[in-house]
């Protein structure tokens, strides 16, 4: 088994899909996030058999369980929770935005398996689907979600880091670079008659020390400078 | 113009994409996250155009502003960031992860407008697509991500709710109702000769508690056991 153990209890469960295609999306953010076992409940359409069997199908849909049944597909998980966009208030049944949710769920795939449900597109999960949840999530603001987006935003949330980690920051050019960058430009604005007194060097010292510039560039400005100065240099003489 | 500063302030922008459904599943993305701008860079398919001018075309998709050249796209937005899976390291250009790069976006778009950068299916952004963007950021952990799901996942992220907000609590039975569960839980019990001993009422009490029962569940449960009693008195006379 590849995957921590994380992100090997956590079952994708989706119950009655009816386009191959989004049953291909919803195996692509598996990818993407790092899951692995995908469990399918009457899925409608035999196109699915093909699509499965291609040359081209990820291993997640090639290894994907079919269940004739939900209570089959979700029968070794002791957390089943239905993913919604609209609510089913009349349900009673708890709901929890996906962001609080998804903590959860992550607490319990630490130790245990869980199942994640996803209705289908038409019709969500029914209310005898619901009714094998131990509470629902639910995601976004507004209108119903297509279903491999869905999936997408709730395994990004499984697997989001809590702590925003560092951006991955660019070298930035060390100080003699710039002070070789800040005399060349000096001398180009010299020749061109630019600089008139002797604080205009500082000046322009502080003024590209300013640009935050990458260490990666460095020889690139360096290089159209002297080019430059070439150029300005010989129309003097 | 309806919505906050912050979701007005966003232009979602396609760069050269391929496929009308996918131009429709982000524009149903925006939806469900409240964005409104959709601006789109040289889109391949006369069928787009078919597509906006379809009956149940969502509103955004009708009001998506098309453009020749990506400058135009983004000419009046002070920050542009492109999404990529892959990281174009080579690059040098500054790559943050979603959960920290959506942060300094959300920040920006309480004053000033954005630009969040899509590139085509087939070939992600390109390099010089690259060279307008301030920074990038990365979605997922490996794979390109569908066009889709990378727009919805982007857009959940700069609408997640930092501070996950509480459940939405169901409302727990209260101790008198519990008790009267437990009374009449213990009446039939010890009607059908499974009480023994005065302890066992303790007992059942906190296995009732345990139970963590909704206080909508309350009636339904004394009306099964008034049922249940009925039965077990009247066969034990």
């Amino acid at each position: 088994m590849i995957g921590s153990n994380f992100t090997n209890n956590l079952r994708v469960v989706l119950v009655a899909p009816r386009n191959p295609l989004n049953i291909g999306a919803a195996a692509r953010a598996m990818t993407n996030f790092g899951f692995m076992h995908l469990r399918l409940v009457n899925p409608y359409d035999v196109a699915y058999q093909e699509a499965r069997s291609a040359v081209h199908a990820q291993e997640i849909l090639r290894s994907a369980q079919e269940f004739k049944t939900l209570a089959e597909a979700i029968a070794d998980c002791t957390l089943v929770v239905g993913a919604t966009s609209l609510g089913h208030r009349e349900l009673q049944h708890p709901l929890r935005a996906i962001e609080y949710g998804g903590r959860l769920i992550r607490k319990h795939l630490a130790t245990e398996p869980a199942a994640l449900l996803f209705g289908s597109e038409k019709f969500g999960l029914s209310n005898d689907d619901i009714s094998y949840c131990h509470w629902l999530v639910r995601i976004g603001t507004s209108g119903s979600m297509n279903l491999g987006q869905a999936v997408a935003v709730c395994l990004y949330e499984l697997t989001r880091k809590a702590t925003a980690s560092k951006p991955e920051k660019r070298k930035a050019a060390a100080s003699a670079e710039l002070d070789r960058l800040t005399v060349r430009l000096t001398e180009v604005l010299r020749q061109s008659g630019y600089v008139h007194s002797e604080g205009t060097e500082a000046k322009i010292r502080r003024l590209v020390r300013r640009l935050d510039l990458p260490a990666h560039d460095v020889e690139v400005w360096l290089g159209m400078l002297r080019q430059i100065q070439w150029k300005v240099s010989r129309d003097g003489q």
